[in-house]
């Protein structure tokens, strides 16, 4: 297949698509991230937001690939923690109780738009304080949604998950494999 | 925190060990997995003798850890295939339905045995033939259980899982760390 473009600067995004052979280019765009309404709006509309934007700058018939995930619990949306005080009361809020992660997911060629939601609930074990503070001694919860990284050392504060773990991780590969090949690309599996 | 063993060859156990950054040195020995009775108790006891093995070729006092993972579906346990054929029939087994996976870990220091079984429900999309005969061409499934990987390409072939994501990869580290505190080792979080 033609390569595609990945429009978000997430490590963890990209690795995805390494990992399941998908061919892409990153191309990132600047998009006020600033939006409201109901978890699943949110990340539906900000992922398309994010792939208009990059469609914007490049032109051309080429796929673009972009994707929001946000972290919902009690009413609440946790995004990216704005210092150490942040991450730990979200932390604290995760400990113990399950809550549930939403990643919004747009493929664009063009002027046709393919979008999708997809969510997974994630139990999280007992954590101290003491470990609370020490995870973010690791410096990882800061670029990250609900303050941890289920694909780093975060791996340590989950029980388990219902749903596609790579949902949680920030791109449901499976689900955009498939939308591909509603999109008539092949894909190789 | 001291290294610890890991009696595994597996580059997935390793690189999950470096993952959440428990630090670790690898031992193989060579153990007859020839075993029966249920899959618990058959991922339990291999960890065990594998850990064991190795135990007796270092000695000394340092945590040795090994485990087993296999595939469990409609009563019958499946292993590595044996050739492209036997993949693709596991794979067709498993095509559009759940299955489970059980992973047993072991945690030896000297005479002293912390051994655990996890469990997670697996569900596969649908697959065509094509796309398991594609799949079978990319090599990856001979080498694992059950004739997938999912931190791998075979991400592509799952709806969903019920449980520890790591569970299916071939470790549950969340549950090994814990593991680990209770034998009063300090691991980070």
């Amino acid at each position: 297949m033609d390569k595609i473009i990945l429009a978000s600067g997430s490590p963890r995004r990209r690795q995805l698509l390494e990992q399941v052979g998908i061919p892409f280019e990153v191309v990132v765009s600047d998009v006020d991230e600033t939006i409201d309404g109901p978890p699943d709006y949110q990340v539906r509309a900000l992922a398309i937001r994010k792939a208009k934007a990059v469609r914007d700058m490049v032109g051309g018939d080429t796929i673009i690939l972009a994707a929001d995930t946000l972290v919902f619990v009690d009413g609440v949306v946790l995004g990216k923690p704005s210092c150490r005080e942040d991450a730990f009361n979200m932390l604290k809020t995760l400990s113990g109780r399950s809550h549930t992660v939403y990643t919004g997911a747009a493929l664009l060629r063009g002027g046709d738009i393919n979008a999708f939601v997809d969510s997974t609930k994630v139990y999280f074990r007992n954590l101290t304080d003491t470990e609370i503070w020490a995870y973010i001694d690791t410096g990882e919860p800061m670029d990250k949604a609900g303050a941890y990284g289920v694909q780093d050392r975060g791996a340590l504060l989950v029980d388990k998950v219902e749903g596609d773990y790579f949902t949680v991780v920030g791109l449901p590969v499976a689900k955009v494999a498939s939308t591909l090949r509603d999109m008539g690309i092949e894909v190789w599996v």
